[in-house]
């Protein structure tokens, strides 16, 4: 009998699908080629299918599709841990507001994102949502890694050093758009930041160029009490009202945060079919509130996981915003069962790959999509004895855990080490910059001239 | 100029002496003589002042006081994962009981708890407070890890293997306790296991005990609604007043948990000087609600922290609970400056050791005190740049970035591996465990029979 050749084939002790979320295939291969899930067929079958250029024996391991991180500004790596523990407002007005007029252009935003990248890869994510300024650099580091990523076409009503206007904004986005149109890695999100700091007038155009271009719209909503309120007092309904009459509560919708909801709320986004981004330890952090993530998922709407930037998290884990986002939903409805351990594996896969419309290509291990998968070595002394690698997953393992990382078959995490970046110079630009941002901010301890 | 000789000299790029809370010493020394800190000071005054035996450069590194974990059960580490996500009832009386009835024997009790001490010492743990059947095994287990252990005499109104009645509890806590009175790693609890197991006559009898040898009590209270409720049918009041009443409520009390708590009760805990342990992962998990730790803090209360067991959370990882507390403290208050990092990090450290009544041998660096420390590398991919080491600490580092532990000044960490302990053998020890407790519970995939 002749076998078929594949370019690799992984035996891993425990593979997990997550289509559908509660699946666990023990003692299974995975046969990729050309980039692509070819089988999952148990070791021994596969011994006797596959002629493999390439074979990986991971025993103790559990194999899952790269986790992606549904929510993030990436190159706020650089501004991680710059005065925290304010109140809100004194935090962005006197801090990272400043700290961005200043310092924010391409170099530092490839910078960010190249650190923010590896350290993603680091913790199993192959795939991230991205809401920054001079998003060309971003997508730029993105590739630099290897990483897929879906890069937000940002805009926002005022000036800052990446636009003057609405249509600069607009113009630059779908430019950049534009240039990388048949790169398989990059997929694109209009990105209108947030109802308090976009006009309907603007909201109507990208709502306009999204259904033209077929693309997701990535947006802040129902982040803060404030927000709403300040919503009522300017445009008399809440924002969810305001996006619905503008016409942008749909299935294109990614909607971040979601923490302040009425139950008619949480109707009304699960009848629209309209994607929500849970971050957690970002709602935490800045004391937003609790979102209904338990009630969400049980009226059927789509909820993907996100870390938010690193400098309201302060760590682009998605690891710890899993295990977070299944303590929290049980907390907040009062059920030990809500949310368990493989939903929540599901939000952070299948989920995120869904509201990026990137269902049919990553998100689940399913033979024809595109091999971006990651393996965890359940078989260290945190992890012994393993029950169920599921719960492992969540509740016991971190992204300290993660061995391998694959996006499009390409390996690039090997035994924990990075496989394409280079560490040292990334931590290098990345003091260079801290230096100078604390010199500047003049309240961080680096800033105080020792 | 004669130097004066030490044993270790560490050079620290911050060293986080943690009394008080936020003092930050950048480019300092700590020397140890004897097990003990003998100064702090600067590189260079170091450099002139000191013949080192040994000397350790930690550039990038931020040195604290160890980690106190003020409450686990650690033998538990072998039903890590053991039938998660279920409601809590369903969880205890049909796998928990039921493994514990079948399994816990002194082995199983030395086995459980030196994996807790490997998995401890490696996330930056020096002391933790144990109340677990077998206390005799826990013991054997910290001394031979070199860990400081406080171990709970352990007292339930009802038999199990390892007791017949409250009076054998106690007479073999007791006897254990006069066998290790001279140790300087182990101190003695009482462990009254909770106001819903142990009756007014045992508690009463504990509270003499306790008085006599001077030791705390440390006792689950206020974990549930049901739990009051269940208080209030019985004995008419609610577990705090009950315990008021029968004289427990004082400054040796260590009350863990402390979920549902009245305003009249928080100002009760503060006037009596009683120590609280906050486990906010454990109280997500089960969904017992959330405790109200800023409040208790600015009454004054000493708060520590707590992982609990490693069935209800599953980490017995300080650094997960500093996070979580932080994070959890800002969304429960409302306030985004709620429990900043240096405070959560005290409460790790320093009130630990003081609802131990071992502030003066531990949990803080001080000239005199034991030289329990840990060592965190701030120089990795995800901490850089550093604006602010205590913001690191808890918000972005993980049990991942430490690097070094040292108990009475003896390196049990060094780079990340454990100088003392075989991880293999405690690997194969927690597997042989865990195959066994799988077949027997029949729930786990492990049992299936793959």
């Amino acid at each position: 009998m002749v076998r078929e050749s594949v370019d690799l084939l992984i035996e891993a002790r425990w593979l997990l699908p997550m289509e559908p979320a509660d699946r666990v295939l023990e003692r299974h291969s995975v046969a990729v080629r050309g980039g692509r899930i070819c089988a999952l067929l148990p070791w021994q079958e596969a011994e006797t299918r596959f002629e493999a250029r390439e074979r990986l024996r991971l025993h103790t391991h559990a194999l899952l599709p790269g986790l992606v991180n549904l929510h993030t500004h990436a190159a706020m790596t650089l501004l991680r841990g710059l005065a925290d523990d304010l109140p809100l407002m004194e935090w962005l007005q006197k801090h990272i507001w400043p700290a961005e007029m200043r310092f924010v252009t391409p170099e530092f935003v490839y910078d960010g994102t190249l650190l923010a990248c590896a350290e993603m890869i680091r913790g199993g994510v192959t795939c991230f949502n991205d809401m920054y300024f001079f998003p060309e650099a971003a997508a730029k580091a993105a590739l630099e890694a290897g990483m897929r990523a879906a890069i937000g076409m940002i805009v926002v009503d005022f000036p800052t050093p990446y636009a003057a206007d609405p249509d600069d904004y607009l113009t630059k986005g779908m430019a950049l758009r534009d240039q990388y149109r048949s790169n398989s890695l990059l997929s694109f999100c209009m990105a209108p930041h947030a109802p308090y700091t976009v006009s309907d007038k603007t909201f109507g155009k990208m709502l306009t160029y999204a259904a033209q271009i077929q693309v997701p719209i990535h947006v802040h909503l129902h982040e803060t009490e404030e927000e709403i309120r300040e919503s009522l007092r300017q445009h008399g309904v809440r924002p969810i009202e305001r996006l619905r009459r503008l016409g942008l509560l749909g299935p294109d919708l990614v909607a971040v945060h979601m923490v302040h909801l009425t139950p008619e709320e949480v109707d009304l986004v699960a009848c629209a079919n309209a994607s929500v981004v849970h971050c957690p330890s970002s709602n935490l952090k800045l004391a937003s509130g609790f979102s209904p993530v338990a009630e969400l998922m049980e009226h059927g709407v789509n909820v993907g996981l996100g870390t938010d930037g690193a400098a309201s998290n302060n760590r682009l884990d998605v690891f710890q915003e899993l295990r977070t986002a299944a303590l929290l939903a049980k907390a907040v409805s009062g059920r030990a069962n809500a949310l368990p351990a493989h939903r929540v594996l599901q939000m952070a896969t299948l989920n995120g790959a869904r509201a990026l419309g990137l269902e049919n290509e990553t998100g689940s291990l399913l033979p024809g999509k595109s091999a971006d998968m990651v393996a965890v070595n359940l078989g260290t002394l945190e992890l012994s004895p393993c029950y169920d690698p599921h719960s492992h997953l969540v509740y016991a393992a971190g992204r300290e855990h993660v061995s391998h990382v694959w996006v499009q078959g390409r390996l690039l995490l090997n035994e924990g080490r990075l496989t394409r970046l280079d560490v040292d110079e990334i931590i290098a630009r990345a003091t260079r910059w801290g230096r100078r941002v604390a010199e500047a901010d003049g309240s961080a301890p680096e800033g105080r001239g020792q």
